[in-house]
């Protein structure tokens, strides 16, 4: 099955990238597993993996036609376990370092240690992040001493919503890093790695011409603006439109319907990009409205933890009122990326005619 | 003192706009005192008696070196105090709708009745609003019962902030009314109409020639410059800068202290535009600009009140969340309304040149 013998073509080149990616996600698996790499050097390298993982699956599917595609659908399959069972740690942290911050942020400095990253001797490095596991962080005072009177009552309460969301996010890493632990001990894990250090030296391509990527990259593009064209741009082009707090003290919150089709968006710009890259192609312009798109989902998931802890019961009205507060400010951020995307997204449109 | 008797110069300007003025507010005011209006016309002739009060007063003020001065500053005292007084019954009805507006948008529409305004059967006409007095509203359900499981808690939550709300403005609605009622036959009262009834005849302006208007004129504009010159425009022209919502949890907001210079700029614009009705210059350019500023004061004291509710003791978690939300809702109509100033005041000025 091995194309090395081929004349370089276009269908070299989608075996070149999944070799290229298999390589990198091999090399970042070594690394991590190294004895001796700091925290850092254990993060980057748990983020190369995913990265690789990404554009491997992403690869699979675009060009699915010109796989073997029982092994192709099995891989992604596989590919997606292990990717998401590994970004639950991360995203358990970056979640709480983005909460953190924007309470900080809103209380002014004194009230709030800086954010989880600044701090490196906060907890031993975790499975992938290279972040703190499940070590507590150092208490912060209960009360606000220096204010006295009611307002104080607001920077006693947004102290104890960090303390909250610390406290239940903290839970939350500290399972999904058991999670990852078993998960790279399992034999599941290591049946993932054999097939990808496989299509490290042999991919399962079918024999392809220069002219058959094209059109299976063009119907991810196309795809992609189909799911762009039903996105509200014209509203979210209007600063301040309100729109993403809509319904957000509803019975049945409208946010995660409202959100849906842009993280669709998401992950459709994520394969045309991919695609673009095997094509050799600059999928460098759309790195802006990507990130745009990743900040969106971001703070959307910020948002809904901070209206989850809000609903642990016996809480203090103050920690209630400071997670309304920031449920409001991330919402608010999401509407932000709306409107950087469909900046981002027009400014990319016209640069391509 | 009258200038009936001299040529139509610049002199007379100020003399028949400050008639005019007058004229105006004695006529909103017999208007309102006829029996037999209803709340809405009542409602309009309060305003224009208050709208012909802020321009005799500003008018005293800025041509302040062409009137008998002790004259002038003890009329602008009593018309500030007629007009504060007048006021506020207004100013506590309307903060009430724009929160229960708010509520109802966050909230989704089957959870708050309709705002305040299109309910003509709350009450009997406010002394000079002609909205609902001290008469509750229908009580809405406490309980959301269609929901059930966690999310309806917020629904229930913002259901009794705003019945919180509702019971703390109306309170603060009938407070004012009273004062209102009392001032209106009070002998101050009378001393003030009295004093306008005077004016309507004749104005006690020293003889002035054309050009002594304009430097006047031009006094108020300079100080209007000085004041937009310190604002954070650049700022408020990046659109979701957050910057509203900054120290919004703090133990001393920053919120009065960064929203200070808007309020002075909004009330040097007034000064500046009643100055440009009396030079007979076209002041509807500048219109947009100033009800942006008069948006951005009403959502800060709407923010601020949300703020107070939520310091009311023994609220219930959910309720404290709903005033969160919707404080920093509030916040981000502050910072919508700074967005639309520096827009509207660069076209104004740009018009200009």
């Amino acid at each position: 099955m091995a194309q090395q013998h081929h004349d370089s073509t276009a269908g070299d080149a989608l075996t070149e990238y999944l070799q290229s990616q298999a390589t990198e996600f091999l090399r970042s698996l070594r690394l991590h597993g190294e004895s001796g790499v700091d925290a850092a050097e254990a993060a980057e390298a748990a983020l190369a993996l995913r990265r690789a993982a990404r554009r491997i699956s992403a690869t699979l599917h675009t060009f699915r036609p010109l796989t073997d595609q029982a092994w192709a659908d099995g891989l992604r399959t596989e590919l997606a376990w292990l990717s998401g069972t590994l970004a639950l740690e991360h995203a358990y942290a970056s979640r709480l370092d983005r909460l953190l911050e924007a309470l900080h942020r809103l209380a002014g400095a004194p009230h709030l240690p800086p954010a989880r990253t600044a701090d490196p001797e906060a907890g031993g490095p975790g499975v992938l992040t290279g972040t703190a596991t499940a070590a507590p962080r150092a208490k912060r005072p209960p009360h606000e001493q220096s204010g006295g009177g009611k307002p104080a009552a607001l920077a006693v309460g947004a102290a104890r919503a960090g303390a909250l969301l610390e406290r239940q996010l903290t839970l939350a890493r500290t399972r999904a890093h058991s999670a990852a632990l078993q998960a790279l001990g399992s034999s599941r894990f290591h049946a993932v790695a054999d097939a990808v250090a496989v299509l490290a030296s042999e991919v399962p391509v079918a024999p392809a011409e220069a002219e058959d990527l094209p059109p299976l990259a063009a119907r991810v593009e196309a795809r992609l603006s189909e799911a762009v064209a039903v996105l509200p741009l014209g509203r979210a082009g209007h600063p301040y439109n309100a729109e993403a707090l809509v319904h957000g003290l509803a019975s049945t919150p409208g946010s995660e319907q409202q959100d849906a089709p842009w993280h669709q968006v998401r992950l459709l710009l994520r394969l045309h990009r991919y695609a673009q890259e095997v094509l050799g192609a600059d999928a460098a312009r759309l790195a802006g409205a990507s990130e745009a798109l990743d900040r969106h989902r971001d703070a959307a998931e910020a948002a809904a933890a901070s209206a989850a802890a809000a609903r642990t019961p016996r809480i203090a009205p103050a920690t209630a009122y400071a997670l309304g507060v920031l449920h409001a400010d991330q919402r608010h951020e999401v509407e932000a990326a709306r409107f950087a995307f469909q900046h981002l997204w027009h400014r990319s449109m016209a640069a391509a005619t």
